[in-house]
């Protein structure tokens, strides 16, 4: 969880970003489908004034920008659809919750798109999406893979998604970027059957770093996606003029998916407790083993070794030195005292 | 907790099924069930269109569909009812919450049957009931067995059910599954007697496996069943057409049996983690109690050692190496030490 | 917790007692009482109509029917008074939870009834109160040891019993029930206190298992009394006609004991869970200790004994050997180098 | 928490108090304070008739009740006033909840005044106070030091109280109790300080006692205020006629500081419980030192015994015993040794 | 957590000010900033009669007080607005939970500002703001490095702020006191990313401290922001006339970034328990090393020195004695049983 940044506006104004654009930003593409049931046309815009005249109107329109460098460019785009400074700044403030406003003129959703890059943890990338009366644009901190498949229907014309509007096509945006928690929840939980099998076998100190780091990506992941919840619950309930009533049925849907994705992520949360203590057991166990096995060999010999000091004195009158077969019951005497303890230990069950 | 196949849908457009049927889905069959007080029609059907005509409209009827393989037949029985295409899908997401649609024309429940299959854990089935003006239609993932009592009820003429009509139908086949959870409640909850017996006699590894496994079945349960907790509140509280007034106290006691459901769930899921604690205590006792042993038998010989060691030293003056009875007062010295401490072990209860 | 049989009405249908009564139920008995402020009248009735008949409706009845045996009979008087064949079962379902059903006719109240028996646990009695326009009738699963005062207070007419209506006996009879609740809180804080004196003083393994039995019955009843909390608060608001408005503000007050009792609870829950860490860290003190000891044994005898080994050495030119002090020398050399470990570990305090 | 008497009434008719005086109580002492901006007229009374008609009108009276002893008088002056009998019976039963009963007579509420006392936890005292359109009527189970000021700011007229009507004074006592809460804050606060240096430097076994100790009291304050915050949000919304309105900006006040209670209290537990877990750790690896270091020195000296005991064996023919300077070479080789070792366990941290 | 004089008011009267001033608090000084799109003024005053008739009314007016020493002057201005008593202690009692009192008049608002001072933990100065309709006047404890910017702001005229009125600058005050708390936040995550390594590579005991500092600092910070959501939610939600429409949706901005504070400070802390775990488990796992790899020494060994005590022994018969190669047999055999062993550990995985 880096937090490094999130204070960055303490002391500057609101609502207006920095002058100079972020040397590490992904470039800025703007990329327009327009489109209905019969055909697609799919042109990349460079210019702010362009991208919004190229918007049919008779048509479904996507305008999906993607990188952070140009955000002139972008905040353009949005001041012309007349958004609030406070929203424009929210679509670049990558530490911001979840978010809706809407009106009967535009709805404005922004969130966190979550993926996991395997064992370092989970990546976080800013997604804004603003449905109006005219198009869909959404605006992303860099291309996220979700949307490809998204980009795929259109083209190839499957599903619904072209016989639709602007609010299914808003709908399928978030129905995708919800799917990806589904992925991530997937994923962790694949890892932990992969733990599952190593905790049992070879619980190694490298295991509680991993299970930890997904404790706490199940934290950031309910923390993203907690909010989500009143958003999208806000999208199926207040029956703005933008989303006709039949296409709330299926923001229902996403509402739905997105309280799967808390339960799971809880119910993941707390099996990921429970394996804390497993493994903690689990070490102790294999120390105990260890340590006990140890502790019984040097028991058995310190009886023996103290038979063999005291045939080691050096008294004039000890009468078993003399004797013919000493040497032998004193070795036969040490094998039945190591015979016993053993057998003791045994029956026990200390060995 | 297998969530592999929760995000199969990413990137597909919503409410469409796969084109090409699941191969390990339990084959299709169709069974229906016309009844009155006086007689029981049954029918094994195969076709769609067989299917609906064959529901007589003066008749209570229900019709049983278990397995997925042929999505299509099924697909068309729920169109040919007017079901919403999203609820369709639900019907085959074995992982989607529980979830209700009411209307005046139909009632849609879906959710997950849970069995205990032994150790291993739980195993979950999805199961669908719509309710309608002419028909009770369930769709099982595969046949459940808890539905073999209610067909004996129907068949034999047990109890109210031949007499009520189709919304006591489906009570009685939701009261049948909530049942089901109380089954594996009944099933954990003797795995805990025995396992506590376990803990106090001879706790071994993998009794933290197997409560933390009961463990996580109890969540697995509460998060199949704390959504049911709404879906059956609606039933008995929205009044709609569907289901006369004197069968909504039918439902208001499902719902009461839902409530103790995850009410039991909670404490036992309570119990069980108390019963880690005592696992965690029970194994640390016994490793000290042996490491206890052995450590005071060796500090025992150790002065004894040390003894032996004393009068194996080779100096040439040593006054009691040539006396008479030297050896046999070492001996004694050696046998008074001994008995000392173990009396000081005894007394302060280290042994 | 005991869950057998929580699960026997699977499959059968709901509100059909069982045919043959059960073997090990206790014995039905029913006791009338019809009083006023003047009189007593006490029957012992053995058939359901006459019991039915016996109530006299100018005074104030209480029917107690103790034992489950003859359910046929009991099953016979619920009907004469018109209850639901649900409630009926529910009188009988000891696995249930309280319930309320109010009408203007009557008012259903189950709940279970929990005293402690020793150190075993608790047990719970099923039991239901049935308020009707002429009579209060109250159904145990076996006869309560907590109604003794009441009837008592009934035969020698003490407090107001004898001089206000059935809503008032309904209100002191839950009172009755709720300050039973307060005697099981009493014993387990009781037996709590004498558990903190030996965790303080003598912490064994056994006491674990009783802290943890103890906390096990405060889960027990919370889950037997949180539910309770509705019910009366049901009966202190809803104003049924039958309970008159000076009545209500008894039934708020036994309300707040039942939060109380909640309350209480609780805080004993957690005062147990911190006995639980104190007890684990009292036994790997007290481990500790003995370990601590036996080592520091071992670590002064070590090198005394090295020393011995030294001169045990057999080489031919060793200085030592034939000096006349040299053994006690030797001897000498032994207790400064004891004494001096000693100081060492009196100083660093680890004896 | 000691709850012995909590269930004395079980059996009893409630409101009816017990017929013999309890013989621990405190000496019941009855002072009126009769005042306004000009005058004070303190008075001590011993009869309920005196007291009741010693109330003038047309001031600010405050009757101040202290001990149990005599509980027919109190319950004479209650009734006087119209209390109901269940309330009276609040008064002295110690361990019923907070609670307020607001007419547009009186206004009636009754709290536990926390006080601690050292190390042994807190003590609880009943106080009630009724408000009623002459006078405030408290009665306290025995005198309580909080009261002290307000009756100094009485005499001497401090503040506004002498300026103000019955409900400011109410206003005042509730307040003072309430402050008395974070007296006891306080004083925990400060011993967890103490605790705080004495787990860093010295954890002695004591310690933890002491920690759960105070995290009792949190639960045990937390307990008594919990209530008391919908007590006086009660006062501070309902507008009885009896407070007027800018005293209704007061009470809104104390609300805050109960919230502060409540607030603080569980934010102390949670740091309580952090210290348990430092506690836990902090003797773990005290222990862990000692240990370590003791083994350390065990096992440097255990290679050197061995070489003493190869050079103590009896071989005829062991060529370095007739060496002249195989005696020092041995030695030397122990030396090395045991230096050797030493740089390892220096290099490894283990020392 | 401090607390002391958090109880100093007990028994005192409300709303009055101790007559005597604070040895301890930092000086007052007063600054005016009178200001519009066009000019700012700035005046520096020490009288409260100058500061109240300085305000500019047709101008934007921020009236910065700092320091708690000359307390009759804050009073006299506050009281010169027309602020209830109440509030006006509450601008100096730094233990009071943040609050808001709204009329159509004035705005009072109260809260602490909290700041991290480096590994001691967390500091705090309280800050009020009053809005009126002519000026924003805010009392700092002592100066707040936080407001730096925004006079910066103000000075230079960056941003909106000089081109909107006195709602716009209360807004912007409590934006950067929310800042602030993402500063806190930072720093904590930041030293939290240090822990991390250290857990990792270096756990020494301090750390635990250092962890529990930072859980600490976290349950302070939500006390502190907690009760500071239903400020603030009431200022974009409750319509004071003194806000106007366009200003409240910059509330509501800040509202969403207290929602922001609570959520990370949560997480936080949930990831700082999971830390604690990490830490007893790392020293743990340490320990074992160490004793595991000693316990192996001594384990290798005392076989060995039991070899050589049997051949120590002093029989007179001991075949193996006199044989020439006796002696390098037994070193062999030595040889042989500790590589043996050392295998059977490799083998094992214990060393």
């Amino acid at each position: 969880l880096r937090l490094r940044g999130i204070s960055r506006s303490a002391g500057l104004p609101p609502g207006i970003l920095g002058s100079e654009p972020d040397e590490h930003a992904h470039d800025t593409t703007i990329n327009l489908f327009n489109f209905n049931a019969t055909e697609v046309l799919t042109e990349s815009l460079s210019d702010a004034d362009a991208a919004c005249s190229s918007i049919l109107t008779e048509k479904t329109s996507w305008m999906r920008i993607t990188g952070f460098r140009d955000t002139a460019t972008i905040q353009k785009i949005c001041e012309g659809i007349g958004l609030h400074p406070l929203l424009i700044e929210d679509i670049f403030n990558t530490h911001q919750r979840p978010g809706l406003e809407a009106s009967d003129d535009s709805v404005f959703v922004t969130l966190n798109s979550i993926s996991s890059v395997g064992e370092k943890g989970l990546s976080q990338l800013r997604v804004s999406m603003i449905l109006t009366n005219n198009c869909v644009i959404t605006v992303e901190e860099s291309p996220i893979d979700l949307f490809d498949g998204l980009v795929d229907r259109i083209l190839k014309d499957k599903g619904r998604i072209r016989k639709n509007g602007n609010d299914y096509l808003a709908y399928a945006i978030l129905d995708v970027l919800v799917d990806g928690y589904f992925l991530v929840l997937e994923q962790v939980s694949d890892q932990m059957e992969g733990l599952e099998t190593e905790l049992a076998e070879n619980p190694d100190p490298g295991l509680l770093a991993r299970i930890q780091s997904l404790r706490n990506q199940m934290l950031m992941l309910r923390k993203a996606v907690w909010p989500l919840r009143e958003v999208i619950s806000g999208l199926s309930r207040d029956h703005t003029a933008l989303i006709s009533q039949p296409v709330v049925a299926f923001f229902r849907d996403v509402y739905d998916h997105t309280i799967q994705v808390i339960d799971t992520a809880e119910t993941l949360r707390e099996i990921l407790s429970g394996m804390v203590d497993t493994y903690l057991s689990s070490i102790s166990n294999r120390m105990n083993q260890v340590m006990k096995v140890l502790t019984v060999v040097a028991t058995i010999f310190i009886p023996l070794t103290f038979i063999a000091g005291v045939y080691g004195m050096n008294f004039h009158f000890m009468p078993e030195l003399p004797m013919k077969w000493g040497y032998f019951a004193a070795l036969g005497l040490m094998v039945i005292v190591a015979l016993g303890m053993l057998t003791y230990f045994r029956k026990k069950k200390w060995l």
